[in-house]
């Protein structure tokens, strides 16, 4: 979702970013997010209702993936497609974090924090996503600038691209305080 | 997802739509799905953990009202993205059904039955939506083509507009059957 900010008009390359932030992370983006910003359904380590998505981001891409439940369907035998657009989205503002860090050739976690929330989300679903496979999504930002990163993601099952998707993710102020409700209530 | 299909390029247009099924449904569309055809994690009456959406057709738009769960946060206090990409989806196919069977000029329900599914999705997020309201989703179809109907949507939580969503759904070929298995398991 868009979270009204003030854009920084810098723009920073996604080849400068690879050349100054190329380390592959140790464990995923999310187990980086701080507590108050870890309760996402799709990708919060602390909701243990939600899908905790994790995306381990190699220097240059972000790789996840994800075993279906029985009861993510679409007609039977297929993945749903809202839940192969959920994953889409929790693995794109996970790679938008994460090159964010290398871009600004700083380790992840480290202050100030960056969370990165979805302006906007494409799917196409190219063909039906077995649901008896495990989902392997692949990220790659293809655009940073200021606190906007855009990422596109590709998503295979069984070695076959089933969908592929863009996310325009947005960073979140840094005086953002969360409100309201705790998951898991 | 997208079904291979053989496109009948048979156009309707929205307006002869309304005009041809300006009836309100006294159920809705999801409810007329076929059994084999209603698992859907997001919309089908036949998959308890789903999420359950019911599209209302009036003769020219849909409507589905849903009241977020406390685990689906993004950020406390906010609704999850992914979440609204599923209640936009499934809202849409429904809506493409809904409006399809208008075009026939035949009752829901009626066979051969008319199951739509998602060959693109594209949500914008507005603006943060409060995960404590009721969410409600307007539905309506701006483009019907063979076997392709184009929908638009726009949600809203306490009257503000929060985001919006075009779906492009396929009909699932009359020969489909379902295989694999069956959610709940």
């Amino acid at each position: 979702m868009l979270f009204r900010i003030k854009t920084i008009n810098r723009r920073v390359s996604v080849a400068s970013t690879t050349q100054m932030g190329n380390k592959k992370m140790a464990k995923p983006i999310q187990d980086f997010y701080p507590d108050e910003l870890a309760h996402c359904y799709g990708c919060g380590r602390l909701n243990p209702q939600g899908l905790q998505i994790k995306s381990y981001w190699d220097g240059t891409k972000a790789v996840a993936s994800f075993t279906p439940r029985a009861y993510h369907t679409a007609i039977p035998g297929f993945v749903y497609g809202g839940l192969i657009a959920s994953l889409i989205d929790c693995h794109g503002t996970g790679t938008a974090a994460a090159a964010a860090y290398a871009a600004q050739g700083r380790p992840p976690g480290s202050k100030p924090h960056l969370r990165f929330v979805t302006a906007s989300l494409k799917v196409d679903y190219l063909k039906p996503t077995p649901i008896d496979k495990v989902l392997v999504l692949t990220a790659r930002p293809v655009e940073i600038k200021g606190r906007k990163v855009v990422v596109d993601v590709e998503l295979l099952a069984d070695s076959e691209k089933c969908a592929i998707g863009r996310v325009v993710a947005v960073q979140l102020p840094e005086e953002w305080t969360p409100a309201g409700s705790s998951p898991g209530q």
